[in-house]
């Protein structure tokens, strides 16, 4: 039922605001220069080329009103842009090359002042922006209307390099866990709205040494760390506190917040760095010569005793519940409770 | 942000009802059984391995209540049954074989006498019992709660036989038109809900003939074919109106609906057959010797002149509109005016 204006019963009220016929105008002559596409919107489905002797990745992401973004405060532009990004994010989370896009949009009826095309050709503005920035290739869709909230779902496709992909799930005990930015406040500051998906510091890191595990954060360092030590099996790991490099968003929103920066930094969700982790020999290499222009902090140490810990400032080491965070509540949205 | 339970800022929730946990527990299974899975759940992506050559067909479908199901009066499993068979039907209708799917869906709090849990498990074993039909593997996910109705979305990915794939646009004037079975009354007999997706019905055809251009019937055969005379180059087609095969359901339908059970079969969405055009010649040797099991209607021709019309039983050749038809509003739901 995809790939085309229209195709919900609906065509020509679809057809009015259709999303897709304007991504088809828009966003294929650039899918069209892709190598990867062998055909795009038009047909039932979209054709696709992956580099042969590559595994093909896939992720997807569903962003609703009131749970991801506000569209009573963010513009389409963005929500679009979080749409894609947020997914290309997964590709870069295991070290792959993002390839090509296909989204699907229920567009809420009643949409006050902003017409439904503004709403869809912001959409697309935003999706397109960020697709773009990463030579992925926008290649089919499926628009709805209904009287619900804005819903966007984005999948992407991507392939491995030659290295293979990073998966959550090689992490060994003695490994050293980096992370590739500073961390926390990215909700309550908007900045989530402009995640920068890291994929050219994932390859440019695959390339530089074998990665052994690696996880983008959307769910703040403790949770998504705990991830890697969930299906790395059962492993545990110690943070440093005094080397987790703090955002200035979260040193910011600390001042009101009643909590302290590192516990922003820790349990913030939405940061987008990556949380990967490399053999000791490994980890000193690239402290003494990081990929150019990457910027990384060792944050712990990977431990075959199970759970994670922190060491705080004074020495102690102390359970760290990777305890899980209400994003939009948090940023004071209080839209889905 | 996808591929494991509970990415959605709210962990401990989303875990209770862990559709994505659920799924890895059940269908990973049957997923790892598939050679094309390298790693399913449990990343930020699956990898997936296709067949060296083939083309890799993507599609995406988002259903939501009100507008493609009703939570008030179908079960969940019927929600992920057709939310599966609608991706795989875009697959059949390019000859494709489908290989794995990803599913996002967001599910409303407030479920009246259902619990959270309830309503995943059933929505999977709907997604599950197809998928394992059709041979596709649920590779991953993403779960949401929130306050709006449940929005399911799903992305099949299939690959081209060797003989490539069916597009729309390769109809030429004076090919014959078939469809694979009787059409109309499927949304007001509650057929939408177990569409059966024609694959083996495509692969069979397309080995036995060129097929030149098909499609699958969701908003019905005179929209659809539409779409295959517009991506063709503007041409048109004259359907006779004596051989369109009508579906009991519209027979029955018509006796209250006001309308005439060719009506139905023309206009009425959602009947997944295939609708296809070969060359005359092909058209006479699938009528002479059909595929094992192949039940096939000429419907009529493609013509260079442009535009649908129809001949009626009386001779008389009358343009025929492609109009849309509001597919849940007919079937008496009115729950999306």
């Amino acid at each position: 039922m995809s790939q085309q204006p229209g195709r919900t019963g609906e065509p020509n009220k679809a057809g009015e605001f259709g999303l897709i016929a304007w991504i088809r105008q828009h966003a294929e002559p650039q899918a069209q220069r892709s190598s990867h596409v062998v055909f795009g919107i038009g047909d039932d489905c979209a054709g696709l080329r992956f580099t042969p002797g590559r595994e093909v990745l896939v992720t997807t992401d569903m962003l609703m009103d009131g749970r991801h973004f506000l569209t009573s405060q963010h513009t389409p532009e963005q929500i679009g842009r979080k749409a894609m990004a947020v997914n290309i994010s997964d590709i870069a989370a295991m070290a792959g090359v993002p390839v090509a896009a296909v989204v699907a949009v229920a567009l809420p009826k009643n949409l006050g002042k902003m017409s439904a095309s503004e709403l869809a050709h912001g959409l697309e503005r935003g999706l397109e922006s960020v697709a773009g920035q990463y030579g992925v290739a926008l290649v089919g869709g499926d628009t709805n209307a209904w009287n619900g909230p804005l819903v966007i779902n984005v999948t992407v496709l991507g392939e491995t390099t030659d290295r293979g992909p990073v998966r959550r799930s090689g992490a060994r005990a003695g490994d050293w866990i980096f992370v590739t930015g500073p961390l926390g406040g990215s909700l309550e500051s908007g900045r989530h709205l402009e995640p920068r998906p890291r994929v050219p510091e994932a390859l440019a890191l695959h390339e530089c040494v074998p990665l052994r595990a690696m996880i983008d954060i959307s769910d703040g360092l403790a949770g998504d760390l705990g991830h890697i030590l969930e299906e790395s099996g059962h492993l545990g790991a110690v943070l440093e506190a005094a080397w987790i490099p703090i955002h200035e968003d979260a040193l910011m929103i600390a001042r009101s917040s009643g909590r302290n920066p590192l516990d922003h930094a820790l349990h913030d969700g939405e940061d987008f760095e990556l949380c990967f982790t490399v053999t000791p020999e490994d980890g000193a290499r690239l402290i003494a010569q990081p990929p150019a222009g990457l910027e990384l902090f060792q944050v712990g140490v990977i431990t075959a005793e199970p759970g994670l810990r922190i060491r705080t400032e004074d020495g102690r080491i102390a359970p760290l519940e990777a305890r899980g965070f209400d994003h939009l509540r948090a940023a004071g949205a209080g839209a889905d409770s």
